[in-house]
């Protein structure tokens, strides 16, 4: 699996081209659907590009990193049966390429963007494939930029991003909530930053259930209740605090 | 304010008693509610003990470090109305101490646990007082353990101890609900975890409202409605997934 043909030319495509072509691999053509985006990327990786899916050429792999909601009729296009195909993504499933022969999912658990670079050694990446040739091959790309390989399969997949959302997005938008709080008291969001990272500290070294502190936790319903009459100027956020207040407190009584 | 008797031996009476003592501060005397826990302390300062808050000695300064909730209690025993009197605590007033005449608020914004050790250096510590000459003095103690000093009076502490409650207690319960989710899918926390550690340092090396991601930021509102029926085993968490996912949705449109 020397040539790879990306599909897709945005952040995991360009981040996870590079790094393949930085470590061996030929990145044979990139296709996506606007002439100047599969430019730029082919550009960078001084290889060719395309924008009709109907006139590929034939790599030993194709990679499909596009939006989620596309995947399905871009796949559908794309007529080569046997070449192994892979799509990058957290949340589809591998029956998104019933159509064809030999595939998986080549999925890297982190956030991308164009404008950050990215230390691949210890990066998570997901592996699923429909038949153990396939499996080998992307276990052993894998392996070429990562130390760090899974097998996970789509049912476990899907957990694994709902947990990816509640423990990134999820986390970041509180972080976001408390700089506005902040903000509206005029005070720095440095402020926080140093008893943010020792909560994350404590929670990444130890367990995150193991070190919950807080007023829920400690089932101090007097400033649970005073924090929900502060926040009675808006509704939403009131609301929010308080249902995550009240599934700490039972996921204490779970225990 | 040479020489300070610490009321309470729990967790920040401890490590806070033991930084100032390094700093070259007297520790005259401890007090706590039990002969055991007070004698604790004692022995690890080298300085003597005290059951009776009617039995106190002359220090230049109390310092308040017990439960939130017994504090007014506690001062209100205390006989003694000249010396200068704080509390530690993030979300108290300083009208806690409306019977005494100099008093004021010395808020470490930080997790504190006997078991893990503290670096002071940089940790933010939150300063409020009745008059100039107990302010000044309550900078001068906290200039001599940190230097991250902020003036912040008790409306402000109250919004910060919200932001406190809602960036840690409530992060670290959603890190908490993850593990769980890997758990019952027979996978890793690690796994989680670089993604994790990258989401927090661009949050902090940038501002966490600029890089929030996510199928709800994105308005992907089908990803988001696969989660919830993913979740639909569990009555509460699809309740808590659903609503953050909304205000995700709603803080956006707010923009």
């Amino acid at each position: 699996m020397k040539n790879i043909t990306f599909i897709g030319a945005g952040n995991v495509a360009t981040i996870l081209s590079m790094e393949l072509q930085r470590n061996g691999y030929n990145i044979l053509e990139v296709w996506s659907k606007t002439e100047k985006s599969a430019k730029i990327l082919a550009d960078k990786l001084s290889c060719s590009y395309c924008v009709d899916l109907n006139n590929l050429k034939s790599p030993d792999l194709f990679i499909v990193a596009i939006k989620d909601d596309h995947i399905r009729d871009i796949v559908n296009i794309i007529q080569n049966k046997e070449t192994p195909i892979v799509h990058t993504s957290g949340s589809v499933g591998i029956d998104v390429f019933s159509n064809k022969n030999n595939f998986g999912v080549f999925y890297p658990l982190q956030t991308f963007s164009k404008e950050f670079s990215l230390n691949f050694n210890n990066l998570p990446i997901c592996i699923e494939a429909n038949n153990e040739l396939t499996q080998r091959d992307l276990i052993k790309i894998g392996n070429s930029i990562s130390s760090n390989i899974h097998l996970v399969d789509s049912k476990q997949r899907e957990k694994l991003h709902i947990a990816a959302v509640i423990s990134c997005n999820f986390t970041n938008h509180m972080l976001t909530i408390s700089e506005g709080l902040l903000k509206d008291s005029e005070l720095e969001f440095d402020l926080l930053k140093p008893l943010i990272k020792e909560t994350l500290e404590k929670a990444l070294s130890n367990s995150p259930e193991n070190v919950q502190t807080g007023p829920a936790f400690r089932k101090d319903l007097e400033i649970v209740q005073k924090h929900i009459n502060l926040l009675s100027y808006d509704d939403k956020l009131k609301k929010l605090y308080s249902l995550i207040s009240k599934h700490i407190i039972s996921s204490k009584s779970d225990v």
